[in-house]
């Protein structure tokens, strides 16, 4: 984190607005075991400045998921494009873009594409707090993707 | 906010996971002064239980804008669909669907809608610390709009 006092402007300015434009940031498979045809771009975290969360846009192919997970932080999510299925409080709904979503500390939770192979891809952000991408943060707990976690309502 | 144990579910289940749907939360005009056209949505905040930053999504109509302002925290911005402007680091530059941006605390910022009357709406999400939407947050210092409050590098 760096941050950088303006000549000429009032003290309070500590850092300078960022811009990112969509093809600047690199997308990176997920190499979370239980992840399956899924990138992320970090838009916004701890190298930015940003001093309290994070936000990542998750791009899943057809067919593709998050790993069914859990972890002690919470999720803040808006579906950007396409659509598929959101697993949490033991039960899938589904979901399509303009929905939006908060994730619980400790719910078990996966996304999931089930669209046709050739289909659009499902897109989300998915903001947590920064802490999470500064180095030696906890790992989340997995959980089989095979089973329901929790039992539905 | 409402903490609910779930019975039957695990003791670290703590609340349930929120799906929204974009037609399900009230749209409210901004009536901060040098709002022009804006609503906003408040979709994840401190009512929902959100602990840590609260998500927002701003639609923008042709020839509104955001008031010319700062404030002691930071926003994340991701542009949802339309183009504009938006006025940081003492400048504007243009923004379009897919842009993110970090506003650091105390940048004097703007979103601005430029396209001529009928077309579309710029729409934003803009998330904040959670602190910002409980009662009795301290309210940001206002800006100018007609002024450019720090000269362009």
């Amino acid at each position: 984190m760096i941050w950088r006092l303006r000549s000429g402007h009032p003290a309070s300015y500590t850092s300078d607005m960022i811009l990112k434009k969509p093809d600047s940031v690199e997308n990176k498979p997920v190499a979370m075991a239980g992840a399956q045809n899924v990138c992320m771009q970090l838009l916004c975290g701890p190298d930015d400045g940003c001093p309290n969360f994070a936000m990542r846009k998750f791009t899943v192919a057809p067919g593709g998921c998050t790993p069914r997970h859990q972890h002690d932080y919470e999720h803040e999510v808006y579906i950007l494009a396409g659509e598929g299925v959101v697993f949490g409080n033991g039960k899938e709904q589904r979901i399509k873009a303009g929905d939006s979503m908060y994730v619980p500390a400790n719910e078990v939770h996966q996304f999931r594409n089930d669209a046709a192979a050739g289909a659009g891809s499902l897109e989300f952000l998915c903001l947590v707090p920064a802490l999470v991408h500064k180095p030696g943060a906890p790992q989340p707990i997995m959980v089989d993707c095979a089973v329901e976690a929790v039992p539905a309502r």
